[in-house]
């Protein structure tokens, strides 16, 4: 265990390198960032970073990959607790999610804006990933009709997507340097959205 | 009346023009995009086009401002409504915005893609309407604080974001060739954001 903590294993230098990658292609878009400018900010030379990856598409494909592995373990520890009613289920879930999202803003912004430079089967994958995951966030959205929880009349499909909207718009607004703490910011997504969703919001127009 | 139904006069003309400049923005990327191609689009001579404006920022800025002079009216006939007690003129400024940012996807798309390719004083410009009108929403929701409609310990700023992410990313999933008609995703935007924003929505964790 000490050992692994002393010496910089595979993982961390794996990790160094996303994170390197994430915020070039941060600060530049996908298009116009390097290997180049990777290698700078790790302060290695170009040519020791094609020792891991042979494209640049490989690291935007790991480093999105890594954010749907985030986000499929968080969505098993919420949506998959099958011991909970299907509203607590979802209020975990927006409440880690949305944190998720505020304390990786550079992760989000890069998943959002660049997924469309991702090409062939690997773009396939990531899509096919989160249709899958918006998909099992539906179905509990569907329990909880089922259960009378949520209107059964409601398009569950438009539901998901303003539960979608209150997470993932953060990401547009939230600024770290402002007053708003991550867990405040998560805290009130999780209270808006559960209000949202509630049967008990009647009409009143 | 029928002499201006049959002649296209300067403000159809406007209109037009307004509306190639948007499509060509939304194809190709204002970055990307000409005025050989918005000239293309209309059908007409690239000089002809230069005799409405000097250069491609100047469309830019005047379709900007045109979605903001929209969202004014919205905002006038839905927020402004003095008569009307704080959640019913939110509930209507709801349905009615979603309803248009909908109908109006490419212009929505460019407004929130382009805008800050806008330069100097009229990036200024239309970044301060936007603030004064993001106020105002705020001081509806602050305004249902102080009645006891909404929570008065919750954020306002956080709730406002959370009502316009409902609104705001429909130009993300809304897509005019699928099932749900505007009218039924502007109702149902509403009413989630209302039952975000109502008191009775209790925390239940």
């Amino acid at each position: 265990v000490s050992a692994q903590r002393d010496a910089p294993g595979p993982r961390r230098r794996d990790a160094e390198m996303l994170a390197a990658a994430a915020d070039v292609f941060y600060r530049h878009g996908y298009a116009e960032a390097t290997i180049r400018d990777i290698a700078e900010t790790l302060g290695i030379l170009k040519g020791s970073l094609y020792y891991y990856i042979e494209t640049k598409e490989d690291l935007l494909f790991r480093l999105l990959t890594s954010v749907q592995d985030d986000v499929d373990r968080i969505r098993a520890e919420t949506v998959g607790r099958d011991d909970l009613e299907p509203l607590d289920r979802l209020e975990r879930y927006v409440r880690r999610q949305a944190e998720y999202n505020v304390r990786n803003l550079v992760l989000i912004t890069v998943f959002l804006h660049d997924l469309d430079q991702l090409t062939g089967p690997r773009r396939e994958q990531v899509l096919a990933r989160r249709k899958l995951h918006q998909g099992c966030v539906e179905d509990v959205i569907r329990e909880a009709q089922a259960a009378g929880l949520v209107d059964p009349e409601s398009d569950a499909t438009v539901l998901r997507h303003c539960v979608f909207a209150s997470i993932v718009w953060t990401y547009r607004w939230y600024r770290q340097s402002g007053r708003a703490r991550p867990e405040a910011v998560a805290d009130l997504c999780a209270y808006f959205v559960l209000g949202g969703l509630r049967r008990s919001a009647l009409r009143t127009a």
